[in-house]
């Protein structure tokens, strides 16, 4: 019942997220389970709150809901948007496109969007254009590093832009937190929701969330304010940061593996591990570019470093080509979703999988793969290239 | 930063849940992950659905929510009470008082309550007076296993007035399954809720439901069916029972615990770890009595076997008592919540923890602690008393 | 194929040694391996010596042995010993009998011994006798803590008489280092053997040995040195001490557990560990008497703190008492060895298991174990007097 | 203090043995220790010692003895050699030169031996021709996997002449188990000694040895049978395999791992394993000629498949190479012994490591580390040809 992990053929994942991660994150997840109102787990639970703020580069509020990352993303709507908010959806890929819903379901209308093409990124001065046209649009919701397409949006101009046009910013930085830079206060984002499978090197599990001052105030003036339900922060802020009462059970063995995984970063050091990021995706891109494969964003500098996104070359069908490379070279990547299916590959490179040694086995198991599957890849060039980057 | 597991005092979780697990289903935890897309954690998912399956005893649909089990509750609501329905809510706890928000944010009124004091359980006749009475009930809720009080409600006689009447029954047995009977399809519960931390034996961080086809029917019928949110069960039936998509990404590591516990649950056999529940439960009802202790719930008939609610004595302050057992001899048990905080002390004995040497433990440091707080117990009473019971 | 520790019934190893470990070294056990040339296992294989350095309290070698403790106690005859040499052998027990074979193989003739009953300790003044009426020993073996009868011998006078008497001394504290104190250049030991296994809460598999100058002299100026062997202690002075060569390959995850639960022991202190040695070893005497049970040792000033022989009571079979506290009770006690098998039991409280939780434990399985026997001993007597020993 | 598996960088261990094991056994590793003498620990040793019978292909005994292989290699001739005996040992590396010292120590007197050079293999017809010659050669011992030069001897020829000439043969396929064909009975060997940590992919810490009946006689007729000894076999025999008493405490979390070990091999099935080994050797060796080096061994014929053994290239220092491909590529591979020391590099191919995916990683980092340290190596032309290997 464990074909994966127990098999003696090695299994790399690098997918999208989660990728394979650090023995002592695992080891801390074997950890025997404490009762969530025990001082110990108190102890632990503030402890990763606190790491987590300075992950975040935040003086203000952290919360760890317990979901997967998307939970915080709908609560940030579900808690602040009230029927008839005029809202800004920035879709730059398939992420960004999914949030329209949230503002749909809670404010009752068709959000405002801008929209360009899946390999591009939102480009700030429509954003100003919109707001200005628009202007009482009270939230703005963007996707920082959009996974399916591998691309940035440039979340610094924009939460600047939602400040000054004093809208709320909702930023889905779920791929990027610890692989990418995310200030938060330096941003000025309301709302920075996060993923601990990415870039942090955990398991999924939880939705990592920065709340500014604006965001509670917008929590509370809502006519009915969300308390009491599972979407709810609020019940976060009142009943957990003012009265240490947690709103249900919390995920114990959850929080063992995320602790260690920021205990992790920081002791690398937030500067060095976006830097590793950084030149292991330029690595793999290489590596692409070397046995002739496009990359699927339109220029380098848009491009993500915590997945590559490749395009798949004709004749090739990608989830061929992604179940070849698992079940024949065991290294586990993936294609993507809705309207990219089909089109992309794509291979992780995050947190603990963020390395030079995994790169190169993927490239290699890319090429061998292509070659078996009848393209004309020319063995070494991919991995070569990727080398001759370092 | 682990004061508690690390530390070289022995310390037994027995709270109110999670509870101290087996080491077979912490090394689960330990297992590298899987790529949510993996084939390997497709068949992995799909043996948990399986075996959950086979302990919630039915031939429906299980869904394994991604959220803490209060998720599955509020989802219940969430999904099928339309503005307007009428609800009943049986109360005769916290956990039941707690469910009339959800019936109230939902259906947009006060519910219908049946309401006894919380160390009783709900007498089905009054239920049935109500839903004559009202004529028009559409939903009823219930608590199987009443954790707060120690106390059980008769699902089966309820449930079968919810199918008389055609009310759709939600049931919580969020901490019964794995240690007392929960037969989904003999009840004809209709959306049965259960948690992975209490008898089940393994870690909080899954809502695990049973949802049978009236419940299925109600959710696709309501006006604005619920989809695209994580409080969807929609999703979950029409993503992944009927396309195979995940509505997001899964929680990988906690499946993997979470399915080694169900397999130890069926390697034991539901009725033999039915009856060890029960038996240890009785032995920790003799140990209270015998150390002149009042057991909280009104009757033997109606005791919970997953946790044993004790009366606080006078003069005793139920915190100290806990923080004394805690520090003094390791053993972690809990008080309760709302209005029962200070009034009940619990010791909880579920799954991995449901085990004779560990009851034994347990009322020994409670005896010890009471001593040592100036309580006029005589050693060992409670402790032989309990053992006379086995 | 794992029917103890993977059952769902509890098992606690309170053994003679091996016996329950703690988390943290069970966890060590599962690192990655390394190369035993690893510039990182090196580091790791120093700062265990370093680590042992501070347990033995010397600042003399010491040396780890790859094989179980009883390779140490070997090595030092195989490596001092000369044909013809005259031996002093103090027996007390089981342990301190079985020596004599090594001095009698590799001197060539018997040893002289001071023999006393097996429930008494050495009298230092009859080996003082010895030695002045031999006139020309040239090494003395002593046994610290005796496991098999459960009490301790005057070591400090011993090796201060082989100090005067300018004899070599050949100490087996297998058992006590890391519960007991071994200081062993304060004590003057030539020779110092102990094993991870026991109080210092490891599991077997190393020898751990303290050598004194003198030591190595000897084995230095035998007529024809031991090297290249397994038994050889001068190979790991000359080669690993000199040179960085190990002389084979090391037990490099049995070096992982060793550094943690030395680390562990210098993090809870060598003086507070003695302590609860010692309280636990005098709780679980309490506890024995409780019941009417005698203890074997003649008097309380010679029991070891490691582990409480039992004298079994007339009509009832030890093993059948072992065998049904375990099958029963869940808890792993042992009877004795050779001469003693059949006439005692011992409950082992060393290393992690050193903690009145346990040893409450035991007594507790042990009381209903007698009562299941038909032995007449009245419920909690037992466990009551070791409560009010605290 | 664990700068090694703890470390963001990634690290694969290719040694010679011990080599990076897989997840399955280090799990085993952390199992909760058992007592020795516990019914389901009996239960664990007697299925490991069953399932290293049907790795040795035999239906005779084996025995695991609790030290490292060496230990079993020096207890054939302490156990079996007389003084006077004469003994023939076959050279054709550092290995079996080295065995020399035991049959001198045992015998009194230096063996007859077969030598030829560190690359080649030894010749049947050599052994013939001196069997014949000295006519009364007692034993032969030889080395299958000669590790430090990376070549294999041909065993099957040798024992047989062993027969013929009725000399007690000892082999030691420490390195070979579990990767190569090692059939006991079919080749008639006497004394077979193996280590868990080369191809059967468990840590170091046990000698594996198989014993036939003829090895059993000559050790009870030698004028002192060795008994009581850490390195006698005859205790194994007499006191364990006949009266279950086991001669010392067992390393019991040692073999947790070995039977899991064990366990694996006979899942993978011993044909599947060899053959992987074999080719997994067969194109690390089209690397390293991929990339102009040379290899050790005179020919590919003799050429073992645990290890590649590669003739470092002029100009470059073997020390240097290796630290460099750990320090900068996280890959641990090894120089050679003795007089092969700075001549030779190995890398390390057994049991989980023997893997396309590593190799190609091990020949990537060495094409790297080359480059770096100036010899001219063109990138990807020792991964490339590796890869057109298969």
């Amino acid at each position: 019942m464990m074909p994966g992990p127990n098999s003696t053929s090695a299994k790399y994942t690098m997918a999208a997220g989660p990728v394979s991660i650090h023995d002592r994150v695992r080891q801390a997840y074997a950890r025997q389970l404490l009762y969530h109102y025990d001082p110990a787990f108190h102890a632990l639970f503030d402890d990763t709150t606190m790491k987590l703020q300075q992950v975040f580069q935040t003086s203000g509020d952290v919360v760890i809901m317990q979901g997967e990352a998307v939970l915080g993303l709908e609560a940030a709507s579900a808690c602040m948007v009230r029927p008839g908010d005029k809202c800004l959806n920035l879709v730059s890929g398939v992420f960004g496109a999914g949030y329209a819903r949230h503002f749909r379901y809670y404010s009752g209308q068709d959000p405002v969007e801008v929209k360009v093409a899946y390999n591009q990124s939102i480009d700030p001065s429509d954003v100003r254009k919109v707001l200005k046209q628009e202007g009482d649009i009270r939230f703005i919701s963007m996707v920082h590093s959009e996974t399916p397409s591998g691309t940035l949006n440039p979340v610094r101009e924009i939460c600047a832009l939602a400040q000054e046009y004093e809208a709320i910013s909702i930023v889905d930085a779920v791929s990027s937190l610890g692989g990418m830079d995310v200030p938060v206060d330096e941003w000025g984002a309301d709302v920075c929701v996060a993923g601990p499978h990415k870039c942090l090197g955990a398991a999924p599990g939880s939705a990592l969330i920065a709340v500014s001052e604006r965001a509670w105030e917008a929590m509370r003036v809502h006519p009915s304010p969300l308390r009491g339900s599972y979407l709810s922060l609020l019940d976060w802020k009142e009943l957990w940061m003012e009265q240490r009462r947690f709103p249900f059970t919390i995920f114990v063995s959850q929080i063992n593996g995320l602790n260690e995984a920021l205990t992790m970063v920081l002791e690398e050091g937030l500067g060095p591990r976006i830097k590793r990021h950084s030149q292991v995706a330029r690595m793999c891109r290489m590596g692409a570019k070397g046995m002739n494969l496009g990359l699927w964003p339109a220029s380098e500098e848009i491009m993500s470093t915590c997945v590559t996104a490749i395009s798949v070359p004709e004749g090739i069908d990608a989830h061929e080509l992604v179940d070849h490379m698992r079940e024949r070279y065991g290294i586990v990547i993936t294609g993507s979703l809705k309207e990219l299916e089909g089109r992309l590959i794509r291979i992780g490179h995050m947190g603990h999988m963020a390395q030079r040694v995994y790169v190169e086995m993927a490239l290699s198991a890319l090429e061998l793969s292509l070659l078996d599957l009848g393209y004309p890849v020319q063995l070494e060039q991919g991995v070569g290239a990727a080398r001759a980057a370092i």
